[in-house]
């Protein structure tokens, strides 16, 4: 089929989680085809369908997926290779996965039969969340030149942010995003229930959580670092897990991560530790 | 002195850190007269008297401190009980500290001198941060009623989210605001840390910071939570530990953060925890 539209992609979408339902009406609404589905879950595969063109048929096994430019894998990590190895693509299919923390590597396998790529979205999918792809860094890397083209076309029409990264540094990227993303959320999780077990409202801290992103982007965190922790303040610190001792698990992630805060601190020059007049 | 205008309090502030650096300007520009300041470090009260009219004198010692409606102390935790029992105060002087983590009881061996409150503003202060007053919650608390109403008259002009709060609660309040700000900016600044051992700007991770953030304030997190850790996905958890291999300690703390996440997760109902799809 000739491609007429040189920015038109046909996708076949793998998966139908959270990454899917993000990125296939995302792929649509930027000029893309997305000619066919596949999930493990009928259900979920039914229900993303549902939501796209017609043109977006659920395919009813892996080994009868249609033609297109791109075969995207928004799988878990676990779950790509076996689908590898059970699907049946066109001889040549660029087959993409979109992962952070999988090697290109895994394509390995099947070079011989088809092109390797990775399709690799930075950002944190929540249900029922608009996405500003125009803002989402696309990551992207291929077992050679022409598909790494493909897939440029692909994430040019999505986000104005693409960039080409090798295994090895997605991966570092995907570790440092877990630091900045599922752990803060974690954190923000406890400090909701805490608030909710002294029958305050959560909107009480949403002010300090904003300037708190806002310096964090703003300057070094680790310059910027308050609390009792960097300031070695043994009374508050007593006081506060004294506070948590209904929560020993809570307490104790408590302690380790205040003895983080002290330990880095005592890497940095001494002037910017000095946390001295800071309420929090 | 009779007081003209109702809204306009005398202060006098003790301490010239960051909170009073943010705090004394912000009463200025709200109405309220600074009348008088002291610091422990002469130098960082100059700085701060030169940023304030010249009313705002520095008080050569801690006997020597002009009449004021208030006493503001915005003081280390530990420094305020030595500074009570040093200071001369006109009997009946309401003093007030802007701590989260020390009661009102701080007072009590005051309690036939001097009238005791507390005036905490829930926010972190960052230097040359631009801090939006309006919405900081300040935290009310005094030994009497008349000193509650003077505090309150001292806020109104500040915030429009006033609230009275016992030594209790705000003591849960500051402990729940450390785990949403002091905590999330270490990992921020391991965040960051990481992105420039990688060779990869900072930028890089803003708009996900900024959802993970709107997505927590928007649904509760622990509901929320993406990631390898809620997922049980062993196979990038091992992937990212050996990519922390060179920082020992950073790599112990993911294991403690993956292990309070999960822990959480198994407390949830099954449903509210399956991350299946997400990319993060």
């Amino acid at each position: 089929m000739l491609i007429t539209d040189l920015k038109s992609l046909r996708v076949v979408v793998l998966g139908a989680g959270r990454v899917a339902a993000h990125l296939a009406p995302a792929l649509v609404s930027a000029g893309h085809q997305v000619v066919g589905l596949w999930s493990r879950n009928p259900e979920s595969g039914a229900a993303l369908a549902a939501r796209l063109p017609a043109t977006a048929a659920l395919a009813p096994h892996l080994t009868q997926l249609p033609p297109a430019d791109v075969y995207l894998l928004t799988l878990p990590d676990a779950v790509v290779p076996d689908v590898l190895a059970a699907a049946r693509f066109p001889a040549g299919a660029l087959v993409a996965h979109t992962a952070g923390a999988l090697p290109l590597s895994v394509f390995a396998p099947y070079k011989e039969q088809l092109r390797g790529g990775v399709f690799y979205p930075l950002q944190t999918f929540g249900p029922g969340r608009a996405i500003a792809w125009a803002d989402v860094p696309l990551c992207l890397e291929a077992t050679d030149a022409a598909a790494l083209a493909t897939l440029h076309r692909l994430a040019a029409a999505l986000s104005t942010d693409v960039r080409e990264l090798d295994s090895a540094r997605r991966l570092q990227l995907h570790v440092a995003a877990v630091w900045v993303s599922n752990f803060p959320n974690h954190l923000l999780g406890i400090g909701r229930e805490l608030l909710a077990g002294a029958g305050l409202p959560w909107e009480l801290l949403h002010p300090l959580i904003r300037e708190t992103v806002d310096k964090a982007l703003a300057q070094p965190p680790f310059v910027a670092q308050t609390g009792p922790a960097v300031r070695h303040d043994a009374a508050t610190l007593a006081r506060h897990e004294a506070a948590l001792a209904a929560q020993p698990r809570w307490q104790q992630l408590y302690q380790q991560l205040t003895a983080s805060i002290q330990a880095t601190a005592g890497l940095l020059p001494a002037a910017a530790n000095n946390g001295s007049g800071s309420r929090l």
